[in-house]
């Protein structure tokens, strides 16, 4: 029964991998679609959200029908249940990613982001994926440690995410590209604030506090 | 062991509901200070916020107990497992309202928001205390019809941060003044999604596809 347990547990992680790398994917597509005003791949972010949101389902009837076979305790209950806290976050950081993509079709065939800012956005995008990417070794690793690296990746985003406040309240940008671009500097940082969220799960299946 | 059983839900219930109400008075108190810039009560909302999070602490401990010591299985373990889903949202909710009360203390002595827009961000708020209130209902019921209901609420609380962006992009204000405004109105809007969010894992423990 142990070997079958664990067997399942690397099955639900194989799925939480593939949903990691499916949201890190939508948000590299939903950036390009954003600085190059391609809305094809707009379009294709926008309609693959819904198998990451099936993938988020199947994940959870998964962990669900594991906890009701098997009943695990203690430590393989804590891995067990974070699979569940993992996947929500997964699911919203596709919902994030989604939305920039929403930005990019909505403003075609105009690129939405001012030349002048698309520096920011770049490394905004750059630093997101780094975070998909360490998200995906701490499930893969159950690497406890990954939530202080995440912390520091998280802070530099925060970082880019005042100096585009800073360009937007001393560049004289119209009102409405103004809101549009901080609510796109809002999306990258809440994509980091729930990568942080993935690792924290991880750490808290160690048993530490989460 | 079903007596105890049950007896546990109805105790993480209770906490539930008790951290419902709390989120539900930092928002309310959260809005006060924003809009009379009350610079004390939007220090106890911020302060008040460890409380939120310590019990979701608990309640996350409390759920992974019962799931190990009475190894449920089918209804049972979907009601204790939603539990997991709901303190998260709650959680979130609370930082929320703490963030509107960062703004209102942020901005004191002065109203953060402009007199024409408070009629805006006073709608808001009394939608999203009912959705606080309708959602402390569907766990104290088990009301699976709720989440539709609050579906409702919350097409009303896109309404009004429709009209607050129509309102921005209209009224002559500082760039600095719109950014801060649609700021806050996101942060009302997404209390709402996440009470919404706790209907939907009702909703979910009754066996219907969350």
């Amino acid at each position: 029964m142990r070997t079958t347990f664990h067997q399942e547990l690397e099955s639900i992680d194989g799925k939480l991998i593939g949903m990691t790398q499916l949201v890190q994917s939508a948000m590299g597509r939903a950036t390009t679609a954003l600085l190059e005003a391609d809305r094809t791949t707009a379009g294709e972010v926008i309609d693959d959200d819904a198998t990451i949101d099936a993938l988020r389902r199947e994940i959870d009837e998964h962990v669900l029908r594991v906890l009701a076979t098997q009943q695990p305790v203690a430590g393989d209950l804590r891995v067990l249940v974070a699979g569940l806290r993992i996947d929500r976050d997964l699911e919203r950081m596709g919902d994030l990613a989604r939305h920039i993509a929403e930005v990019a079709a909505e403003d075609f065939p105009h690129v939405a982001v001012p030349v002048k800012l698309r520096g920011i956005v770049h490394s905004m995008n750059r630093v997101a994926l780094r975070m998909a990417e360490q998200a995906k070794e701490a499930i893969g690793y159950r690497d406890k440690n990954s939530a202080a690296e995440l912390d520091r990746e998280d802070d530099e985003m925060d970082s880019l995410q005042a100096a585009l406040y800073r360009e937007l309240l001393t560049t004289d940008v119209p009102v409405h590209t103004a809101l549009e671009l901080a609510l796109l500097g809002r999306y990258y940082e809440r994509y980091a604030d729930h990568a942080v969220s993935v690792a924290e799960s991880v750490r808290f299946e160690t048993g530490a506090t989460a």
